[in-house]
C-alpha cells in the first residue's frame, strides 16, 4: 500500500463534556491482515451516542478504551486485501474497526453489504445498530398496541425517526420530541402524529396536550427535563424500553436533591410501570434477519424514511461527535472518510 | 340479630406515621343484607402495608378511603344470613368487608373457604392475597432459573417468606432480610439459604457476603435503605417486581440530596434491569387457580410454611397496624374479631 493510515485515538479521559483535546490524531502504519482477515478501507465512520461511555472508564456494560487507545466504531468500507476464500477484494462490509481510515477484522466478523438493495450507509444507520435498537425494543419491550401512544425524544435522530415510522406501523400514535424547528418540521413531514420541540418554554404543556390520553410507552434515550415532562403522563401499564441516557452522559455531578428516587420508584409500583434497560445485542441473535428481512424493503420503497448527516474527512470526527452530543447534528451522523 | 356492630373508621388522614387519633372505634346497627347478598361476622381481618396507601388521598392505584369513612380490608367470616340461595349461613367465605364486626356482601364477591383443605386464616394469608402477591410477582417478573439468587425484604412476613419458599422450589438461591434475630433465625428455620438482619450496622457488607454471584432477582417490597444495599449488587438482566415500598408509605418529605433518579435509570441502561411494578390483580384472573391448585397441597402437607401473628380483638387493630408499619409484626398479622 502507498497510502497511509490515520487513526484518532483517544487522549485522555473526558470531565464532563468532551473537547477536541481528549483525542489525538495520528498516522500510522496500514495494518497487515493476518491468516482469515481482511484489510478494509473505511468510507463511513458512524459516530454513536454510547461512544461517550467508551471513553470514560466509570462501570458499563463494555470496556472502556484505553487512554491511548483506538476509538472504537462502526464503519462501512471497501475490503482491499483478503487473507480469507469468503470475502473478495472490492466488496463493500460492515465492520467495527473504529475511528481509523484503515483496519483488519476477522472474515467471520464483517457482514457484506449489498448496495442494490440499501445505500451502504444505512447499515449504520436505519438498516443497522440504531434502526435495529428501534425495532427491538419497540416490538420486545415496548409492544404498543393500536391506538397507544408511543412517545420518543431525540425523535430526528436515527433510533427516534425508527421509533416513530413503527410505531404508526404497529397502529399506536407516535409523537416525536426534538430540539428546534427545523427537526420538529421533519418529524411531521415523515408522519409523527405530533412532534414538539423540547426548548420551548411551555414544552411540559404541550407534551401534555400532544398526549391526550397519556403515555402508553416512552422510549427512554434521553433523560434530563424530557424525562420529567413525560414522567407524570405515563398510563398505568406504561412500558418504558430505556436504550441511552444521552442528556446524562457528560454530568459531572449529579442533581440538586432533594432525592427523588422515591418519586420514580412509587410511580413503578402505583401504575405498575414496566421499565427496561438494553442493549440491542441483546436480542440480535433471535431478531436481526427478521428486522433486515422486515425493514430492507421498507427502506428500498421509501415508505421507512431516514435522514444522513455526513461530515467530511476523519479528522472533523471529534469536533462532529461533540456537537452530537450537544443535539447539534441533524439525522444519523456519519463520517465520510474515504 | 342481638349482636351490635362494631367499625373502625377514619377519622382523618395521617400525616407520617398513623396514630391511635386517626382511627374512630364506633358501634353501628348491624347491616341487612339486600336481596343476593349475605351477612358475615367477621372472625379474622387482615392488616396489610397497602392499607396505608387507602388513608392517603394522593394518588394511588385504588381510590382512598374517605375521612368518616369504613376502613377497607380483607376478612374471613362466617354467613349468618343469606339472601342468596348459592351460600348458606354457617358456611365460612372469604370476604373484603373491612374493620367491623359485622359486613355484608354480594354472594358473587365472597369465596367459600374449606377448612379441611387448610385453615381459614390462610386465605388471607399464604393463600389469600399476599402468598399469591409472591407467586404472580415470581413467576410472572422475578422468573428466577435454578441457581440464580433472588433476595427478598420483609422475608418474614407473608409476602416474603412465600417469595423465599417459592424460590427454592424454583430451584433457586433465596436471601432474606428481616428486622431482628427472631425473624433472621425463622428465615433460616424455614429454608432461607441465608437470611440477614438490615438493622446490623455492617447489613451492607453481610448483603454482600451473602451474595457472591450478585443479586438476580430483587422481590421489592421496601425499598429505604435495604433498597440502597441491594442496588450496587445488582447482575446483569436482574429483575425486579416492585409490590410494595413499606419503608417509604409515611415518609412526609423526600431524602436530603443530591437527587439520584439519573443513578437508578444509568444502572437500568447499563445493567438491562427488568424493573416492574404489580398489584397482585393484575394476574389473578389468569393464575390464581394455578395458584391456589399449586400451593394448597404444599400447606397442607407443611412444604410451604407460614407464619402467623394474630391479635385479638377489632379495637386492637389500629395498635397492631401502626405496629406493622414499624416492622412490629412477626408474620402475617391478623385481628380476631369474634
Amino acid at each position: 500500500m502507498t497510502d497511509e493510515n490515520v487513526q484518532i485515538r483517544l487522549a485522555s479521559r473526558p470531565a464532563g463534556m468532551p473537547a477536541a483535546g481528549n483525542f489525538t490524531i495520528t498516522p500510522a502504519p496500514v495494518p497487515v491482515p493476518r491468516d482469515g482477515h481482511v484489510l478494509i478501507r473505511t468510507q463511513y465512520l458512524s459516530l454513536d451516542p454510547y461512544m461517550r461511555g467508551r471513553m470514560s472508564d466509570a462501570p458499563s456494560y463494555a470496556p472502556p478504551v484505553e487512554v491511548g487507545g483506538l476509538m472504537v466504531g462502526g464503519t462501512v468500507g471497501e475490503v482491499v486485501e483478503s487473507n480469507d476464500p469468503g470475502v473478495q477484494p472490492g466488496e463493500v462490509v460492515l465492520a467495527y474497526t473504529g475511528w481509523q481510515k484503515y483496519g483488519t477484522a476477522p472474515a467471520g466478523a464483517v457482514r457484506k453489504l449489498d448496495p442494490s438493495q440499501a445505500p451502504a450507509t444505512t447499515a449504520l444507520g436505519v438498516l443497522g445498530m440504531p434502526g435495529f435498537t428501534a425495532y427491538a425494543g419497540l416490538t420486545q419491550i415496548g409492544r404498543p398496541k393500536p391506538g397507544e401512544t408511543v412517545v420518543v425524544a431525540a425523535a430526528s435522530g436515527p433510533v427516534g425517526t425508527t421509533v416513530g415510522q413503527l410505531a404508526k406501523v404497529l397502529g399506536a400514535r407516535a409523537v416525536g420530541i426534538a430540539g428546534g424547528p427545523e427537526k420538529v418540521a421533519y418529524l411531521r413531514e415523515i408522519g409523527f402524529d405530533a412532534a414538539l420541540d423540547h426548548r420551548a418554554s411551555d414544552f411540559a404543556r404541550q407534551l401534555a396536550a400532544a398526549t391526550p390520553d397519556g403515555i402508553d410507552v416512552y422510549f427512554e434515550n434521553v433523560g434530563g427535563h424530557v424525562w420529567h415532562a413525560v414522567f407524570p403522563r405515563l398510563n398505568t401499564f406504561a412500558r418504558m424500553p430505556v436504550c441511552g441516557l444521552v442528556a446524562h452522559y457528560c454530568e459531572t455531578e449529579l442533581p440538586e436533591g432533594p432525592d427523588r428516587t422515591a418519586l420514580l420508584m412509587s410511580a413503578i409500583l402505583r401504575k405498575s410501570l414496566t421499565v427496561r434497560g438494553f442493549i440491542q445485542s441483546e436480542f440480535a441473535a433471535a431478531l436481526m434477519g427478521e428486522f433486515l428481512a422486515r425493514a430492507t424493503p421498507w427502506v428500498r420503497d421509501g415508505s421507512l424514511k431516514y435522514r444522513e448527516d455526513i461530515v467530511d474527512g476523519l479528522e472533523n470526527a471529534p469536533e462532529a461527535f461533540i456537537g452530537m452530543l450537544q443535539g447539534k447534528n441533524f439525522g444519523k451522523l456519519l463520517v465520510r472518510v474515504s
